[in-house]
């Protein structure tokens, strides 16, 4: 008797929340009844709207968002994410590398499967719309299907998947989910520590999840299985809040090279050389970084046709002018004393571009002006490659069908004809970038406020966030 | 009888010392009765750059050259330094502010005594020239004129100085020991506390020197005590070598003008943002540092005779263009990621010339070409003036009598005729600067190599010391 008192005891808190999860799911399932038109607001927007604040209050920290690989957050969101895709039907599991997947295999479906999906993981600080905005806008489309009882006659299985990291904060590595899934992840990345001496191991076994180098192998899904894989992002950037839409199809994920340069001049006293015996790192570095603006600002100023080894042509150099950014966010002088002038100056240098021929021809004439600099100006200047990583392009038929179902979207949310439905390249890389390597890829960007992301001031329109669920929902409808 | 063992035990040490001293001036002595010529290798070589070494060992730390305000190091520094001075023929005492004095009173000479000084305090991790030389040199010329017979037919009294503090690295406060003299230290100063909270009047009193505000006061020389101050130093710059001479007259010390300017832009991810919206603050901070550059090599082609409130004219210009001097010592970047195009940058401008109202000129001409670059690239600048110091001009009449010394100096040396002595600006401050509110100054400056100094680098040729000791005899053998 002591002993069942003590087990129902222990029960009552469980069965609090059972009530009040059931309850909330018929609350949900109530409201999508009274639909009134095709536009699901209630759903796409609504719902929407208040997962993504529900989802950002999900965090290890007080007070701001973050939620690394497989932290305690990153869990508690994981359930969340897997109770709204059973809400919308779907059939829900987690994978050895902690991504969340819902499933729904249609009846009389092949066996190519849509995937879609973005990460739950965040930055430090973080946004509430990053990531999770692709997770929670795919879910609600399916969710519509559901509802309306669409999704079991769709052609092709779909599968939601909420990708356990693609920011790399804990274990400094990116796409940890997606690559598992892409089959590109080394195995190598299971023992990668985190700042406590946590490997990805360790932290997947502290979550019941036993991934071993073979059994990390079979995560990889079959190339033949798949149909694609598309997301939905915020742009991160303020190209769609400049020309005042709420939408575009990403034309492709940019390729980047991290350089490090560094400058080294003759040190001296403020006061005792003479401008014209100078030899100055500061002014020579700052010679470059106007130079590299004006190249990256006007490349067809700077690189012909009949560039290095023949590699560049008219065609990258169009796609450069309109997709390459460079930028310089780090710079130190030493020995860094305002009546010095400096020994020694290093900065770092970003390029990215859709056009990896482009980008190389970038580098080289970067290279050639800053020879030209440092010997006119008498100082050594050395440019150290720290990192390379190869474009990747969106698939044009994808791509066609995203912006084919955004056009119908705006349409009937607006009842105007927007014009044509821009594409853009992103710069920051995606989950589709790692997806890439395993089918082809297709995204959608949404405009968000002054195109600010990772942070607490990133902000997406409610009529943007249901556009894009909307649009998702055209996809499904129209091509599924 | 045991007391008096006890006593004549702790005798032993002093008679040692005592008599080691004695050997080693009865040795210089020995050495300077074989003069074959009246250029003093001797003394004015050889004894100088021996003392050089001595002193330059002479060190609070282990293994490199350490000496701050009233250090143990600087303490017998002082001792060594008076033992020379004595060693001249000077009188010598240390005054309420650890400056070391050495004077020769010539029985028929008038009151108005010639000052010649430098300072025995150094930096840390310093050189062994920087100061020293032109105590030592001055010493040393002194000497040449008391062992020749010279010093008692004086027509005015000489004091050599040695100044406790010149570089302030122990409480951030310059000049203290000639700011004291030429009674321009502010009383406030006893109350400055080092980095062990020792105040300057804590550390003087460590010392056995008590001084307080009002007798601090009395340290002050009346000017119609003095006939004027001159002082020998290493150049710290790389003119002289270049051009080939040992010795330069000092036109004056420039005036300084540090200024902290701050670019703020629109922060944004490195990836996302296209060149052509951005508001880039580290691209707008390079182009202002190139315009700098610029301004500061060529002033006459930014600035105009009618400059801001009529300024400017066409004298100043001229004395622009010898003597500016500008300098971006530090720069920094927030919130400095690679990938992050920067929300904002700081550097500082260090701007220098013997000119003040062309410095004026050239804060203002470089305030417009900010704000016309800023206003251009849509980014905020604002520059805020952190430190300002008047010019000092050197006298034209002691000018005239080093350069004529230094000719004939250099011209019995080589036995050629040299050409005209060159006339330096200093733009890094000296004594000769706090003296300057006291007397007229005229200073002598001496190459170095590479133009280094602060560093243990720091190298003056032997030959080129005994130039400067030439000079100075010569100078006080024509003009006293």
């Amino acid at each position: 008797m002591a002993s069942h008192l003590r087990t129902h005891s222990k029960s009552i808190p469980c069965i609090i929340i059972i009530v009040i999860v059931a309850f909330s799911l018929l609350n949900v399932t109530v409201s999508t009844h009274g639909l009134k038109n095709e536009l699901f607001p209630e759903i796409l927007r609504d719902e929407v709207v208040a997962r993504l604040h529900q989802l950002g209050k999900v965090s290890d920290a007080d007070g701001y968002l973050e939620r690394t690989f497989l932290s305690p957050g990153s869990i508690r969101a994981g359930t969340l994410i897997r109770m709204w895709m059973e809400d919308a039907g779907l059939t829900t599991w987690v994978d050895g590398l902690g991504n969340v997947h819902g499933r729904f295999q249609p009846p009389n479906a092949g066996n190519k499967a849509l995937l879609i999906g973005s990460h739950l993981d965040t930055v430090v600080d973080a946004g509430m719309f990053d990531g999770a905005l692709g997770i929670v806008t795919a879910i609600s489309a399916l969710k519509v299907l559901n509802v309306t009882g669409r999704l079991r006659y769709l052609r092709h299985p779909v599968e939601v998947i909420a990708f356990s990291d693609e920011e790399g904060v804990r274990f400094q590595s990116t796409f940890l989910g997606s690559a598992a899934i892409a089959g590109v992840l080394p195995v190598s990345t299971l023992q990668i520590p985190d700042k406590n001496g946590l490997t990805v191991q360790n932290v997947l076994k502290e979550n019941l999840i036993e991934t071993t180098e073979e059994n990390l192998k079979r995560l990889k899904y079959e190339p033949d299985s798949v149909l694609g894989y598309i997301e939905v992002h915020i742009e991160q950037g303020p190209v769609l809040e400049s020309i005042g839409l709420p939408l575009a199809v990403v034309k492709g994920i940019a390729g980047q090279s991290r350089l490090k340069v560094t400058v080294k001049g003759s040190q001296g006293h403020a006061g005792t050389v003479p401008m014209s015996m100078r030899q100055d790192p500061m002014v020579a570095a700052a010679e470059l970084i106007v130079s590299l603006e004006s190249l990256c600002k006007r490349p067809h100023d700077f690189i012909s046709s009949d560039g290095p080894d023949g590699h560049c042509n008219a065609f990258s150099i169009k796609s450069l002018a309109g997709s390459l950014v460079c930028t310089v966010g780090e710079i130190s002088t030493w020995p860094s004393a305002s009546n010095v002038i400096p020994g020694q100056v290093t900065f770092t240098v970003d390029i990215r571009t859709i056009d990896d021929t482009g980008r190389e021809a970038v580098i080289y004439e970067l290279s050639n002006q800053m020879h030209t600099i440092c010997d006119r100006r008498s100082v050594s200047c050395l440019m150290e490659r720290k990192h390379d990583a190869d474009a990747i392009s969106c698939d044009g038929g994808l791509n066609s069908q995203l912006k084919t179902a955004s056009y119908a979207a705006l349409k009937r949310m607006t009842g105007k004809d927007i014009g044509d439905v821009p594409v853009l390249m992103s710069g920051a890389g995606h989950d589709a970038m790692a997806m890439s390597h395993l089918t082809k890829v297709g995204m959608l960007f949404v405009r968000c406020r002054g195109g600010i992301s990772h942070s607490p001031e990133e902000h997406v329109l409610d009529d943007d966030v249901w556009a894009a669920g909307l649009a998702i929902h055209a996809f499904l409808e129209t091509n599924l």
